[in-house]
């Protein structure tokens, strides 16, 4: 497994420079005391314990898995002690709500100090990472007694919460799903059925678990919309907050799975398990999709993670390996031969991976921040930051998750044969992240989600609210040094409302075009989108170089990145505007009985 | 794991139709008996074979994988008792040399017996399949004494081989190998070394092991100059052929791998063991290349296995699992969601599966049919043949493994969350498909092997070979019913040369160019060839369906997935012609200190 090094300086010039955060910040009631240098610190802090106590973590977690026995889930070795120490350092109630034991730290610093942890170790930072939709939740449509009772103890990390979704007859499909609440004398429900694929359903970390569950009432109507959330603690809660019985909800076996080996996927049993009403009844998928948003830029961090760790460990090996000679003449005349970083095409995938992970890193914090404004803006700024997240953060889960898994096989390849060796780290990063582009929504449904409900469904106008913001960004940078960014970038903006509005005419025509097109499309509006991160890092790094302001170099590696982003990935878009109009029929003309072996 | 069901009929679909092999064994001496009834045959009762020997061992092979003790190595549970009936049945010399045993089939049926096989059970077929390099290179080079000695009991299976390249130091570049041979008074060699990633380099299911090793003579020039073949067998071999003492060649270790748990990848350390020169000295590499394009093909069938195991896995899968509603209205109005084959992007991901399992198995089927030409046509037809040889084989490689290793993602991809668990196999077909790209040459060696030594180095003659075979294909097949793909493959067909001489111009310019747009260039011209073999079956299957000849609805699916190939693949093109000609210039700009985290 690479050693993990926190890209802090990377991290800080996203945050401070490209995002001018603590300028924003000073102008959002709340968040004013988050300056450059509080959170300059925070990230130093937050890379100082990631280094050092969980990314030693990641293989042995990995190689020991999670044991499952009738008492429970046991973690791997040092997740617990790991996770105490998080604890006692505050680290989850960073972001949280400060009337509630949180720091009231912006979210952006929630999702940064989610990459540097996730990247050390994706398996651990999902214990306290799957707390967030708890919190939210709870947040968000909890009446006091439950914050008091729930929010205070998911926030300090004492205890850590679920969200019970999924069951096995249904996944992306929640319209399908069974498990049933009964109300009691008391005013509270019995929950009764299976869910499946719970991360971090049970574990031994925390004295309680926090489950928010899905289920129907006993008249709900069919489908999504009768659909309640239910508040199911692991153990009961008294009235002074202390544990008290254990309620009927068990795990009844966990996972084996391709990856993530550390972290429980539990099969959750509920017997009649006592749960608590939180929001309006029937209405629990709308109340979901609240902070929807924000779980999918989490997991959209991990291909992100992914892309970050895989490179570092390719970095290292492509300095150091020796192979051949480089084609224009030795490098290494001494040695018996060149290091493979001299060879273009061990470049080309190592700069594939630096360009997703760095673009990607611009755009989720770019996400992370809108959703600070839709939190603590006026009227006028949160809408059009909630505008921008709705379409934005479609592309960002699939299209990051989508690239991240590539960056991590790109690293795996550099490594040649030892590349499929386990004792090297790098195969792990593949299996690990190749769940990301299924959790939280596949990359179809993000697709679906992205065309239907965001493009088309907004008549074009979230789509035309995000090109604004590149087109000022153009209008604003049109002096003739930034030409290599701004006018493809210019072009790019209007050939995506084209194609979105030719997808429109083929959809009116027939949905199936619509769903044919859905993934290509999403994935062009990535690059595009990464275009428009690169573009602004790549003339704030002229600036730089133009002024000597700074460590040069660094600037210097940034606008190379971002010339063989232009240069090398951006054209995938070519292809991708092809396909994504090729409309449905060769997809669908052929019927069911002909798929045969 | 998908229970796997041989593709019989597609099978014979291009050994018969496309291929017309009959026709073309009765023209090469030696291949007379290569019959449409016998091949049929013989692929009907590998099927079978596969079907119920091995593939029931490739979940469990997983799961179990191989183990270690200083006795040797123990392969997973019915490896053994698979392997004995695989030889009782006498398919180990089903393609090799009637003088030593064999059955004397044409290669062609070896590679369709090495898919059949493979797609049951990968880890299992390495172990008979890693023979064949040992087989050819004794066939090829040894004497008369070590062909009886040796490859009667290769080829009956009795005994099993490997091939001795890689060190820890060096995999691609076999130049820096240190593995020692020294002369003794005998006539034979000491070999001292160790030797990393031997497939099947041990096992318990036969009584000898022969190792081909790649050694140093003592005065043997430094790089790949100096380099001789030896064969060192696990027992000495007594002259009436029975085994006698054990030589001095032992497994140190096995890797823990990512997949193809089933196989043992051995470190193996020759301690001044026993061997014997063959071939010439210091010639070992050039005699390796006389058969390396067999090795290849072999390897390549790989993508191909994996892309068909995880297509029948996802198929099955689309037509059970139901969730949502098809965007043009329900399709399953009685049941509660429609089966997800209803949704165009699960038919998309399906359709590129079927599209480059069907699509590669002609490709690769015609590659081994090139072999046979090779080696048992008059000089003209092997010169010809094996140029297209030379060219094709690093295409078909790299290529079949890309796509088969995308496919295989594809497969899981279709079951959404539940691709991830291990109880369904999917994700073990994406685990045991990694490793194609890397070992018998990554992709980035294949792309400079492509551009270098094949396209430039031939000065475009090689390309211009198989350019032409497209061009008179394309012009016996003018009529307008067949426009759609003859238009444009024959585009193709002249803008590959195009885009090959615009890469030449880049490389005499700076050859890091070529090196830039090597893996892109392949990728391009693996498109394109693929494209090539969709036309003719495509063709072939409109001619079937005119004239109502044999079960219609297999060439209509046929044809259906031949439009999907054109519309949906092959524009991936797009993108890759303006990548491959991008140049060095974004790769080699940052100078390595600026490559830093």
């Amino acid at each position: 497994m690479p050693d993990y090094k926190a890209p802090v300086r990377d991290i800080q010039f996203v945050i401070n420079e490209v995002l001018e955060s603590e300028k924003l910040y000073q102008t959002l009631p709340g968040l004013e005391e988050a300056t450059e240098d509080l959170m300059s610190a925070i990230v130093e802090e937050g890379a100082r314990f990631a280094e050092s106590v969980i990314a030693p973590l990641n293989r042995s977690g990995d190689e020991e898995g999670c044991t499952w026995s009738e008492d429970g889930v046991a973690t791997p070795a040092g997740f617990k002690e790991a996770y105490r120490q998080y604890v006692d350092n505050g680290w989850p109630a960073l972001s949280a709500d400060s009337h509630y034991g949180g720091q009231g730290m912006p979210s952006l610093l929630g999702i940064v100090m989610n990459e540097i942890a996730g990247t050390a170790n994706w398996s651990w930072v999902m214990y306290p990472g799957l707390s967030h939709g708890a919190v939210n939740t709870v947040e968000a449509h909890g009446d006091e007694d439950q914050k008091q009772k729930y929010l205070t103890k998911l926030i300090s990390g004492e205890w850590t919460g679920t969200m019970c979704l999924t069951e096995s007859q249904c996944g992306s499909d929640l319209g399908l799903l069974r498990t049933k609440a009964e109300p009691q004398a008391d005013g509270s429900y019995a929950i009764t059925g299976t869910k499946i694929f719970i991360s971090a359903g049970e574990h031994d970390m925390t004295e309680n678990i926090v489950h928010i569950v899905l289920a129907r009432l006993p008249d709900a109507p069919e489908g999504t919309k009768g659909i309640s959330l239910f508040i199911v603690p692991k153990f009961n809660v008294n009235e002074d907050g202390t544990v008290g019985e254990r309620n009927a909800v068990h795990c009844a076996s966990i996972e084996e799975k391709m990856g993530i080996h550390g972290n429980a996927t539990c099969v959750l049993n509920f017997d009649g398990a006592r749960g608590f009403l939180i929001g309006p009844p029937n209405r629990g998928l709308n109340a979901m999709f609240t902070f929807m948003n924000t779980a999918r830029i989490g997991t959209a961090t991990q291909g992100l993670a992914h892309a970050e760790l895989s490179f570092q460990g390719a970095l290292a090996y492509a300095k150091e390996r020796l192979a051949m000679r480089s084609l224009t003449g030795p490098k290494n005349p001494d040695g018996p031969a060149d290091p493979i970083i001299v060879h273009p095409d061990v470049r080309r995938m190592l700069l594939t991976q630096k360009a997703f992970a760095e673009g990607s890193r611009a755009f989720l914090y770019y996400l992370a921040q809108q959703g600070d404004i839709v939190a603590n803006g006026n009227e006028e700024q949160a809408k059009a930051a909630d505008d921008l997240m709705a379409l934005l953060t479609p592309i960002g889960k699939a299209f990051v998750t989508e690239v991240g898994f590539e960056s991590a096989n790109l690293g795996l390849q550099v490594f040649g044969g030892h590349g499929f060796i386990r004792e090297w780290g790098m195969e792990q990063i593949v299996r690990d992240a190749r769940i990301a582009m299924l959790y939280e929504g596949t990359t179809g449904i993000q697709a679906l989600d992205l065309v239907g409900r965001k493009v088309l469904g907004s008549g074009g106008k979230l789509l035309l609210g995000f090109t604004s913001v590149v087109d000022e960004f153009c209008a604003a940078n049109s002096g003739a040094e930034y030409e290599e960014f701004i006018k493809p970038l210019q072009a790019y903006s209007k050939e995506w409302l084209d194609l979105s509005m030719k997808l429109g005419e083929a959809a009116m025509e027939n949905p199936d075009n619509a769903g044919a097109g859905a993934v290509d499309y999403l994935m062009y509006s990535g690059y595009v989108t990464l275009a428009y991160f690169w573009a602004r890092m790549a003339i704030l790094a002229q600036q730089k170089i133009a002024a000597a302001d700074g460590d040069v170099s660094f600037y210097e590696a940034k606008l190379m990145t971002a010339r063989f982003y232009f240069d090398r990935l951006l054209p995938r878009t070519e292809s991708l505007k092809t396909t994504m109009l090729a409309g449905a029929d060769s997809l669908m003309a052929m019927p069911e009985a002909l798929f045969q072996l």
